[in-house]
């Protein structure tokens, strides 16, 4: 059994903790582990190191490899450019492949967070113990604990087989994110699941899977193969996916593909989106706020503040997220966490560059 | 005709940007000239620089140099420690009557700001000739605009002279901060100043005075006097102090004597005692905001935003006041800047008094 940790996300939406040269999975916002290690220990208990996989980009290579001093460095498969998720699971697919063609792969994002460990664990062995039994492709689906509109869904159907308890379901269709109704009706009907991204399979099952839904990359995936762990590699990998078209695995093949199975996930799972998932995301103080670093609190309330090198004197404010990091401030209204991007661009075209 | 500015404040109302080692008076709210050297820029048409007093406190006498490379050393007068401001301004007297004793001595604070300068200069003008006339201590008194709860009033009379128009008044009476309903009825009778606190005298008339209203300090002054000029000064000064109470110039004098003149002056005056009055008092843009340094702002209104060393991006906020120093963030919702004092209180506690 092997994970393969996808931290190949460039996203803005945290800045200014977040960077192009430190993405959201390679920052830590509790001032400990970055969500990249937080992700790493809690695969540990079913996956040694050894057997982690960290598929990241050429920007931040480096980084990842800073930050697992014991993680053999081949483990760390490095993407030269970014083609969403279905070419950077075949690629860990083809390395996992050639180190044991019968291994079970799971697949997880490093940015996403999670409380309940335990649990966690639990659903992967199941998960895996169900990619083992058959060619399928399983998912985790979390049940939904309100109508987010930020997520997408999967509808489950009839359980695989009768008698288990609905912990192992066939999947009936996979939905974009919703908008409220929608969403309220999905959370009503109790058969609807956020789409987590985290998937469970035989290498053998994914392959194949790849080389039905998307030949063309599977064609290219092929003309990398004989080239990994050679000389050669760097070098076919990118002529390969110079010419791969950026497809996610939901649209690729997911959806498309009928041997599709989700099991149940109850776990605290939360994908940290935004600045204010974050926040609803947090443990709170009496005030309902989230302080870290030196704050000084005046009757301030419902606000997230992040201080790394000054200390920040907050009075009399509510519902506003602060965060000052080395060379930026950011301060904004709760709700408006879409509109970090606005001030990211704005920073683009007034050549502020080395703040991105 | 000698001009004596008083800048030995200590405030704290603009922390993050006044700190113990550089009140207000000697901070920039333009990023341009402190409020130290716009005083004695608005003075300077009316009396050169050699006639310009400046007196301060032993802590920032160095700074007060500092800034004016053309000022004479010593017409920086020291105190060694703060009494209030009548000692200050008796200390000041004393040394002007050694150079001149026929002065004519203006005292004005180092912490106002004005924007018409020539109206400013025309009423010092009518002030200084009043004040040559007799006996009087001339005051100005603000017209007001608005019922203000932060200012003192000034309850003015009958004309000095029949004819004068209105331009030289007899003072009625001193008015401590009044309540909303109190200020807004000075307000409706049109004969209530503010008091600004400057004042135009001779010599001779204000040291009678304080002879007259305060003679136990006036008994210390007369003890310093011999030693001004000499090597046993600082000395004198100090040992004088330790024992002298600290009093108004309001309160132990103007109050009580009745020889007290009112000029009143109209030249968009304003003491900047707050956060708030200073951004009351700022030029806005097109949505209210008074921005300074790097700022990006996305859909953010009526908030002042200072910024020293790092960019702030603004998203959807209002009403906010944020002001970034070297080394200390201050975040306020408007309307809060009585409660900077309890921030401060905090820092003071926690010690981190590096931080005030």
């Amino acid at each position: 059994m092997y994970a393969v940790i996808m931290a190949g996300g460039r996203g803005t939406r945290f800045w200014p903790l977040s960077r192009e040269a430190k993405p959201k999975q390679l920052i830590s916002f509790t001032g400990q582990k970055t969500l990249l290690q937080e992700t790493v220990d809690r695969i540990e208990p079913l996956v040694p190191l050894r057997k982690i996989l960290i598929i990241t980009g050429a920007a931040h290579a480096e980084e990842v490899i800073g930050q697992f001093p014991d993680l053999p460095k081949e483990n760390v498969i490095i993407e030269p450019m970014g083609r969403n998720t279905a070419p950077c699971i075949g690629l860990a697919a083809c390395h996992l492949k050639k180190k044991d063609p019968d291994a079970i792969m799971i697949v997880l994002p490093a940015d996403h967070t999670i409380t309940d460990h335990a649990s966690f664990t639990d659903t992967l062995k199941t998960a895996s113990e169900t990619a083992q039994q058959g060619n399928y492709l399983v998912t985790i689906g979390i049940r939904p604990s309100a109508p987010e509109t930020g997520y997408g869904y999967i509808e489950a159907g009839l359980p695989l087989a009768p008698g288990n308890r609905g912990t192992i379901l066939k999947v009936a269709s996979f939905r974009e994110k919703p908008d409220f109704e929608t969403a309220r009706s999905f959370l009503e009907r109790g058969t609807f699941y956020w789409n987590s991204g985290m998937f469970i399979w035989k290498v053998s099952s994914i392959l194949e899977a790849l080389e039905r839904e998307l030949p063309e990359l599977y064609h290219e995936l092929q003309a990398i193969e004989p080239s990994l762990g050679t000389l050669g590699e760097e070098k076919a990998v990118k002529k390969a996916y110079e010419r791969i078209c950026p497809v996610s695995i939901d649209y690729g093949v997911m959806e498309k593909a009928g041997n599709v199975i989700l099991i149940p996930g109850d776990f605290g799972w939360n994908d940290l989106g935004s600045w204010d998932a974050l926040m609803d995301f947090s443990p709170k103080d009496a005030n309902g706020n989230v302080f870290r670093g030196t704050i000084i609190n005046i009757d301030s309330t419902g606000s997230l503040i992040f201080a790394k090198e000054k200390p920040v004197a907050a009075v009399g404010v509510s519902n506003l997220i602060v965060v000052e990091t080395e060379d930026a401030i950011l301060v904004m209204r709760k709700g408006r966490s879409q509109d970090v991007k606005k001030a990211v661009d704005v920073l683009e075209k007034n050549n502020l560059k080395e703040l991105l």
